[in-house]
Protein backbone atom coordinates (compact mmCIF):
# COMPACT_ATOMS: atom_id res chain seq x y z
CA UNK A 1 0.00 0.00 0.00
CA UNK A 2 1.17 3.22 -0.86
CA UNK A 3 0.45 6.30 1.41
CA UNK A 4 2.43 8.73 0.68
CA UNK A 5 0.06 10.51 -1.71
CA UNK A 6 -1.81 11.72 1.42
CA UNK A 7 -0.82 14.49 4.25
CA UNK A 8 -1.41 13.68 7.73
CA UNK A 9 -4.15 16.25 7.95
CA UNK A 10 -5.72 15.12 4.69
CA UNK A 11 -5.85 11.43 5.97
CA UNK A 12 -6.93 13.20 9.05
CA UNK A 13 -9.78 14.84 7.42
CA UNK A 14 -10.34 11.77 5.53
CA UNK A 15 -10.99 9.47 8.54
CA UNK A 16 -13.31 12.52 10.39
CA UNK A 17 -15.40 12.31 7.15
CA UNK A 18 -15.52 8.40 8.07
CA UNK A 19 -16.51 8.43 11.68
CA UNK A 20 -19.27 11.33 11.16
CA UNK A 21 -20.64 9.17 8.14
CA UNK A 22 -20.82 6.03 10.36
CA UNK A 23 -22.25 7.86 13.35
CA UNK A 24 -25.18 9.78 10.74
CA UNK A 25 -25.41 6.49 8.45
CA UNK A 26 -24.26 3.22 10.26
CA UNK A 27 -21.74 0.89 8.69
CA UNK A 28 -23.77 -1.26 6.75
CA UNK A 29 -24.81 2.15 4.40
CA UNK A 30 -21.76 3.69 4.51
CA UNK A 31 -20.36 3.14 0.75
CA UNK A 32 -17.16 4.70 -0.36
CA UNK A 33 -19.01 6.67 -2.59
CA UNK A 34 -20.15 8.65 -0.27
CA UNK A 35 -17.09 9.43 1.53
CA UNK A 36 -15.78 10.22 -1.59
CA UNK A 37 -18.36 12.67 -2.27
CA UNK A 38 -18.28 13.96 1.49
CA UNK A 39 -14.45 14.66 1.59
CA UNK A 40 -14.34 15.51 -2.32
CA UNK A 41 -11.90 12.89 -3.19
CA UNK A 42 -12.17 10.13 -6.17
CA UNK A 43 -12.68 7.19 -5.38
CA UNK A 44 -9.29 5.43 -6.64
CA UNK A 45 -7.48 7.54 -4.33
CA UNK A 46 -9.62 5.70 -1.84
CA UNK A 47 -8.72 2.63 -2.98
CA UNK A 48 -4.98 3.35 -3.26
CA UNK A 49 -5.00 4.25 0.60
CA UNK A 50 -7.23 1.57 1.46
CA UNK A 51 -7.93 -2.17 0.47
CA UNK A 52 -11.77 -1.17 1.23
CA UNK A 53 -14.52 -0.05 3.54
CA UNK A 54 -13.69 -2.61 7.05
CA UNK A 55 -9.86 -1.23 6.16
CA UNK A 56 -10.81 2.34 5.99
CA UNK A 57 -13.17 2.16 9.02
CA UNK A 58 -10.92 0.35 10.92
CA UNK A 59 -8.77 2.87 10.50
CA UNK A 60 -10.35 5.53 10.94
CA UNK A 61 -11.22 4.10 13.79
CA UNK A 62 -7.74 3.41 15.32
CA UNK A 63 -7.05 7.25 14.29
CA UNK A 64 -9.84 8.31 16.67
CA UNK A 65 -8.19 6.79 19.46
CA UNK A 66 -6.66 9.59 21.97
CA UNK A 67 -3.62 7.10 23.27
CA UNK A 68 -2.06 3.89 21.89
CA UNK A 69 -0.65 1.65 24.69
CA UNK A 70 2.17 1.55 22.60
CA UNK A 71 2.82 5.09 23.47
CA UNK A 72 2.68 4.43 27.43
CA UNK A 73 5.97 3.62 29.59
CA UNK A 74 5.75 5.39 32.76
CA UNK A 75 8.25 3.21 34.31
CA UNK A 76 6.17 1.60 36.51
CA UNK A 77 2.87 -0.80 35.62
CA UNK A 78 0.82 1.00 38.53
CA UNK A 79 0.98 4.62 36.53
CA UNK A 80 1.68 2.64 32.80
CA UNK A 81 -2.66 1.77 33.62
CA UNK A 82 -3.28 5.10 34.80
CA UNK A 83 -1.93 6.65 31.92
CA UNK A 84 -4.24 4.47 30.27
CA UNK A 85 -7.27 6.24 30.88
CA UNK A 86 -6.34 9.44 31.98
CA UNK A 87 -7.60 11.23 28.35
CA UNK A 88 -10.90 9.51 28.76
CA UNK A 89 -13.75 12.10 29.37
CA UNK A 90 -17.05 12.36 29.14
CA UNK A 91 -17.35 13.59 25.57
CA UNK A 92 -14.56 11.05 24.13
CA UNK A 93 -16.64 8.19 25.76
CA UNK A 94 -20.27 9.23 24.31
CA UNK A 95 -18.52 9.99 20.93
CA UNK A 96 -17.17 6.73 21.07
CA UNK A 97 -20.37 5.08 22.27
CA UNK A 98 -22.20 6.90 19.08
CA UNK A 99 -19.46 5.21 16.67
CA UNK A 100 -20.16 1.81 18.46
CA UNK A 101 -23.69 2.22 17.58
CA UNK A 102 -22.84 3.20 14.19
CA UNK A 103 -20.84 -0.55 13.57
CA UNK A 104 -23.87 -2.34 15.15
CA UNK A 105 -24.33 -5.53 14.33
CA UNK A 106 -21.74 -5.22 11.83
CA UNK A 107 -19.28 -6.23 14.02
CA UNK A 108 -20.52 -9.68 14.20
CA UNK A 109 -22.03 -10.44 10.56
CA UNK A 110 -19.52 -9.02 8.90
CA UNK A 111 -16.40 -11.21 8.38
CA UNK A 112 -14.05 -8.57 6.75
CA UNK A 113 -14.76 -6.02 9.28
CA UNK A 114 -14.48 -8.19 12.13
CA UNK A 115 -11.25 -8.97 10.59
CA UNK A 116 -9.80 -5.68 9.84
CA UNK A 117 -10.73 -4.34 13.16
CA UNK A 118 -8.50 -7.47 14.87
CA UNK A 119 -5.86 -6.43 12.83
CA UNK A 120 -5.55 -2.56 12.78
CA UNK A 121 -7.29 -2.16 16.24
CA UNK A 122 -7.85 -4.84 18.67
CA UNK A 123 -4.42 -7.10 18.09
CA UNK A 124 -1.91 -4.32 18.00
CA UNK A 125 -3.50 -2.84 21.61
CA UNK A 126 -3.70 -6.18 23.08
CA UNK A 127 0.13 -6.78 22.15
CA UNK A 128 1.16 -3.44 23.87
CA UNK A 129 -0.73 -4.35 27.13
CA UNK A 130 1.49 -7.42 26.80
CA UNK A 131 4.42 -5.98 26.43
CA UNK A 132 3.77 -3.56 29.07
CA UNK A 133 2.64 -6.44 31.93
CA UNK A 134 5.75 -8.28 30.86
CA UNK A 135 7.82 -5.30 31.15
CA UNK A 136 6.08 -5.36 35.05
CA UNK A 137 7.49 -8.61 35.40
CA UNK A 138 11.20 -7.38 34.18
CA UNK A 139 11.36 -4.96 36.79
CA UNK A 140 10.15 -7.01 39.52
CA UNK A 141 6.67 -5.27 39.96
CA UNK A 142 4.60 -8.73 38.55
CA UNK A 143 5.36 -12.14 39.42
CA UNK A 144 5.73 -13.84 35.29
CA UNK A 145 3.33 -16.30 37.11
CA UNK A 146 0.55 -14.21 38.17
CA UNK A 147 -2.44 -15.29 37.53
CA UNK A 148 -4.46 -12.34 36.76
CA UNK A 149 -2.08 -11.19 33.86
CA UNK A 150 -4.04 -13.09 30.76
CA UNK A 151 -7.38 -11.37 32.25
CA UNK A 152 -5.98 -7.59 32.67
CA UNK A 153 -7.71 -7.00 28.85
CA UNK A 154 -10.81 -8.91 30.02
CA UNK A 155 -11.40 -6.07 33.54
CA UNK A 156 -10.29 -3.15 31.13
CA UNK A 157 -13.42 -4.27 28.68
CA UNK A 158 -15.54 -4.85 31.45
CA UNK A 159 -14.74 -1.22 32.97
CA UNK A 160 -15.13 0.80 29.60
CA UNK A 161 -18.16 -0.94 28.33
CA UNK A 162 -20.08 -2.50 31.15
CA UNK A 163 -21.41 1.32 33.13
CA UNK A 164 -23.31 2.13 29.96
CA UNK A 165 -25.44 -1.26 30.74
CA UNK A 166 -24.55 -1.39 34.37
CA UNK A 167 -25.01 2.30 35.57
CA UNK A 168 -26.73 3.72 32.20
CA UNK A 169 -24.24 6.72 31.77
CA UNK A 170 -20.96 6.32 30.33
CA UNK A 171 -17.52 5.77 31.24
CA UNK A 172 -15.58 8.61 32.44
CA UNK A 173 -11.93 9.13 33.51
CA UNK A 174 -12.49 9.54 37.02
CA UNK A 175 -15.03 6.73 37.15
CA UNK A 176 -11.96 4.18 35.12
CA UNK A 177 -9.46 5.74 37.46
CA UNK A 178 -11.26 4.41 40.69
CA UNK A 179 -11.58 1.31 38.56
CA UNK A 180 -8.37 0.91 38.55
CA UNK A 181 -7.64 1.47 41.56
CA UNK A 182 -10.41 -0.52 43.48
CA UNK A 183 -10.36 -3.66 40.67
CA UNK A 184 -7.27 -3.82 38.15
CA UNK A 185 -4.49 -3.21 40.78
CA UNK A 186 -6.04 -5.62 43.51
CA UNK A 187 -6.38 -8.42 41.30
CA UNK A 188 -2.89 -7.96 40.08
CA UNK A 189 -1.53 -7.95 43.82
CA UNK A 190 0.02 -4.52 43.80
CA UNK A 191 -0.76 -1.68 46.33
CA UNK A 192 -2.67 1.02 45.09
CA UNK B 1 -51.17 -8.40 33.91
CA UNK B 2 -53.31 -11.36 34.08
CA UNK B 3 -51.07 -14.75 33.31
CA UNK B 4 -53.45 -17.14 34.99
CA UNK B 5 -54.27 -18.11 31.27
CA UNK B 6 -51.11 -19.64 30.43
CA UNK B 7 -49.79 -22.89 31.38
CA UNK B 8 -46.07 -22.63 32.59
CA UNK B 9 -45.23 -25.38 29.43
CA UNK B 10 -47.12 -22.80 27.09
CA UNK B 11 -44.86 -20.00 28.16
CA UNK B 12 -42.11 -21.43 27.98
CA UNK B 13 -43.06 -22.67 23.98
CA UNK B 14 -43.94 -19.03 23.15
CA UNK B 15 -40.77 -18.23 25.00
CA UNK B 16 -38.46 -20.32 22.63
CA UNK B 17 -40.33 -19.53 19.60
CA UNK B 18 -39.25 -15.55 20.39
CA UNK B 19 -36.10 -16.46 21.05
CA UNK B 20 -35.60 -18.27 17.68
CA UNK B 21 -37.51 -15.87 15.10
CA UNK B 22 -35.12 -13.28 17.59
CA UNK B 23 -32.09 -15.27 16.29
CA UNK B 24 -33.53 -15.84 12.27
CA UNK B 25 -34.85 -12.37 11.65
CA UNK B 26 -33.37 -9.93 13.49
CA UNK B 27 -35.26 -7.46 16.41
CA UNK B 28 -35.84 -5.44 13.71
CA UNK B 29 -37.83 -7.39 12.26
CA UNK B 30 -39.72 -9.70 14.18
CA UNK B 31 -43.25 -8.88 14.95
CA UNK B 32 -45.87 -10.02 17.30
CA UNK B 33 -47.86 -11.21 14.19
CA UNK B 34 -45.04 -14.05 13.61
CA UNK B 35 -45.00 -14.87 17.32
CA UNK B 36 -49.08 -15.80 16.81
CA UNK B 37 -48.31 -17.10 13.67
CA UNK B 38 -45.61 -19.42 14.74
CA UNK B 39 -47.04 -20.75 17.76
CA UNK B 40 -50.67 -21.37 16.73
CA UNK B 41 -52.05 -18.23 19.46
CA UNK B 42 -54.23 -14.83 18.50
CA UNK B 43 -52.19 -12.04 19.20
CA UNK B 44 -54.99 -10.77 21.37
CA UNK B 45 -53.70 -13.65 23.81
CA UNK B 46 -49.76 -12.20 23.79
CA UNK B 47 -50.93 -9.01 24.33
CA UNK B 48 -52.92 -10.27 27.28
CA UNK B 49 -49.78 -11.71 29.03
CA UNK B 50 -47.38 -9.04 27.52
CA UNK B 51 -47.53 -5.63 26.97
CA UNK B 52 -45.80 -5.47 23.72
CA UNK B 53 -42.80 -6.81 21.68
CA UNK B 54 -39.80 -5.34 24.03
CA UNK B 55 -41.12 -6.62 26.91
CA UNK B 56 -42.12 -10.14 25.51
CA UNK B 57 -38.53 -10.26 24.23
CA UNK B 58 -36.81 -9.10 27.57
CA UNK B 59 -39.07 -11.69 29.10
CA UNK B 60 -38.17 -14.80 26.90
CA UNK B 61 -34.23 -13.82 27.50
CA UNK B 62 -34.88 -13.54 31.15
CA UNK B 63 -36.80 -17.65 30.61
CA UNK B 64 -33.61 -18.57 28.63
CA UNK B 65 -30.79 -17.51 31.86
CA UNK B 66 -29.85 -21.20 33.07
CA UNK B 67 -29.00 -19.78 36.34
CA UNK B 68 -30.61 -16.57 38.21
CA UNK B 69 -28.58 -14.99 40.75
CA UNK B 70 -31.37 -14.74 43.34
CA UNK B 71 -31.45 -18.69 43.66
CA UNK B 72 -27.76 -18.98 44.09
CA UNK B 73 -27.10 -19.23 48.51
CA UNK B 74 -24.18 -21.52 49.51
CA UNK B 75 -23.36 -19.62 52.07
CA UNK B 76 -20.22 -18.33 51.54
CA UNK B 77 -19.31 -15.28 48.65
CA UNK B 78 -16.51 -17.55 46.97
CA UNK B 79 -19.00 -20.51 46.01
CA UNK B 80 -21.49 -17.90 45.41
CA UNK B 81 -19.47 -16.72 42.58
CA UNK B 82 -18.82 -19.65 41.32
CA UNK B 83 -22.27 -21.42 41.06
CA UNK B 84 -22.87 -17.77 38.59
CA UNK B 85 -20.94 -20.19 35.92
CA UNK B 86 -21.17 -23.83 36.42
CA UNK B 87 -23.90 -24.00 34.08
CA UNK B 88 -22.01 -21.78 31.07
CA UNK B 89 -20.94 -24.22 28.37
CA UNK B 90 -20.17 -23.73 24.66
CA UNK B 91 -23.25 -24.36 23.22
CA UNK B 92 -25.18 -22.16 25.61
CA UNK B 93 -22.61 -19.43 25.34
CA UNK B 94 -22.71 -19.49 21.44
CA UNK B 95 -26.28 -19.48 21.48
CA UNK B 96 -26.47 -16.37 23.48
CA UNK B 97 -24.45 -14.87 21.51
CA UNK B 98 -26.39 -15.39 18.31
CA UNK B 99 -29.54 -13.91 20.76
CA UNK B 100 -26.96 -11.19 21.17
CA UNK B 101 -26.56 -10.44 17.74
CA UNK B 102 -30.46 -11.06 17.21
CA UNK B 103 -30.83 -8.03 19.32
CA UNK B 104 -28.48 -5.88 17.28
CA UNK B 105 -28.31 -1.94 17.35
CA UNK B 106 -31.84 -2.35 18.52
CA UNK B 107 -30.58 -2.83 22.22
CA UNK B 108 -28.95 0.95 21.96
CA UNK B 109 -31.41 2.31 19.34
CA UNK B 110 -34.59 1.15 20.70
CA UNK B 111 -35.60 3.22 24.21
CA UNK B 112 -38.31 0.81 25.23
CA UNK B 113 -36.37 -2.15 24.53
CA UNK B 114 -33.60 -1.15 26.21
CA UNK B 115 -35.91 -0.22 29.32
CA UNK B 116 -37.72 -3.94 28.80
CA UNK B 117 -34.32 -5.14 29.61
CA UNK B 118 -33.21 -3.06 32.23
CA UNK B 119 -36.10 -3.49 34.13
CA UNK B 120 -36.66 -7.53 33.09
CA UNK B 121 -32.97 -8.56 32.97
CA UNK B 122 -30.35 -6.26 34.21
CA UNK B 123 -31.76 -4.30 37.44
CA UNK B 124 -32.93 -7.89 38.91
CA UNK B 125 -29.43 -9.55 38.59
CA UNK B 126 -27.78 -6.38 39.87
CA UNK B 127 -30.00 -6.53 43.09
CA UNK B 128 -29.35 -10.11 43.37
CA UNK B 129 -25.55 -9.63 43.16
CA UNK B 130 -25.79 -6.41 45.46
CA UNK B 131 -28.01 -9.05 48.11
CA UNK B 132 -25.02 -11.62 47.53
CA UNK B 133 -22.25 -9.25 48.62
CA UNK B 134 -24.30 -8.02 51.16
CA UNK B 135 -24.61 -11.19 52.47
CA UNK B 136 -20.89 -12.01 52.35
CA UNK B 137 -20.47 -8.62 54.47
CA UNK B 138 -23.26 -9.50 57.24
CA UNK B 139 -20.87 -13.04 57.43
CA UNK B 140 -17.64 -11.22 58.03
CA UNK B 141 -16.13 -12.41 54.46
CA UNK B 142 -15.81 -9.03 52.80
CA UNK B 143 -15.18 -5.67 54.62
CA UNK B 144 -18.50 -3.21 53.78
CA UNK B 145 -16.21 -0.75 52.44
CA UNK B 146 -13.92 -3.22 50.21
CA UNK B 147 -13.54 -1.11 47.55
CA UNK B 148 -13.83 -3.90 44.82
CA UNK B 149 -17.84 -4.46 45.61
CA UNK B 150 -19.43 -1.67 43.95
CA UNK B 151 -17.18 -3.29 40.29
CA UNK B 152 -18.10 -6.93 40.68
CA UNK B 153 -20.41 -6.42 37.87
CA UNK B 154 -18.09 -4.83 35.76
CA UNK B 155 -15.94 -7.51 35.88
CA UNK B 156 -18.09 -10.55 35.01
CA UNK B 157 -19.10 -8.30 32.44
CA UNK B 158 -16.12 -8.28 30.90
CA UNK B 159 -15.59 -11.44 32.17
CA UNK B 160 -18.28 -12.99 30.10
CA UNK B 161 -18.22 -10.72 27.17
CA UNK B 162 -14.57 -9.71 26.27
CA UNK B 163 -13.53 -13.20 25.15
CA UNK B 164 -15.14 -13.24 21.96
CA UNK B 165 -13.43 -9.84 21.32
CA UNK B 166 -10.26 -9.96 22.72
CA UNK B 167 -9.31 -14.14 22.16
CA UNK B 168 -11.84 -14.64 19.48
CA UNK B 169 -13.52 -17.30 20.91
CA UNK B 170 -16.53 -17.77 23.42
CA UNK B 171 -16.44 -17.83 27.02
CA UNK B 172 -17.15 -20.96 28.70
CA UNK B 173 -17.17 -22.30 32.47
CA UNK B 174 -14.20 -23.87 32.38
CA UNK B 175 -12.81 -20.51 31.52
CA UNK B 176 -14.57 -18.11 33.75
CA UNK B 177 -13.93 -20.58 36.78
CA UNK B 178 -10.74 -19.32 35.89
CA UNK B 179 -11.16 -15.97 35.22
CA UNK B 180 -13.48 -15.88 38.97
CA UNK B 181 -10.33 -17.20 40.60
CA UNK B 182 -7.60 -15.00 39.08
CA UNK B 183 -9.56 -11.80 38.85
CA UNK B 184 -12.73 -11.21 40.72
CA UNK B 185 -11.39 -12.84 44.40
CA UNK B 186 -8.42 -11.46 44.53
CA UNK B 187 -9.84 -7.90 43.35
CA UNK B 188 -12.16 -8.92 46.23
CA UNK B 189 -8.72 -10.02 48.31
CA UNK B 190 -10.08 -12.95 48.51
CA UNK B 191 -8.24 -16.09 48.87
CA UNK B 192 -9.03 -18.81 46.49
Amino acid sequence: MRRTRLTPEREAELYEAVLALLCEVGYDALTMDAVAARTHSSKATLYRQWRGKPELVARALRHNKPVSLADIDTGTVRDDLRAMVCRADTERMEKDTALMRGLGHAVHSNQDLHRALREVLIEPELAALDAMLRRAVVRGELAADNPAIPYVAHMMFGGFFARPLIEDRPADADYLSHYIEAVILPALGLDP
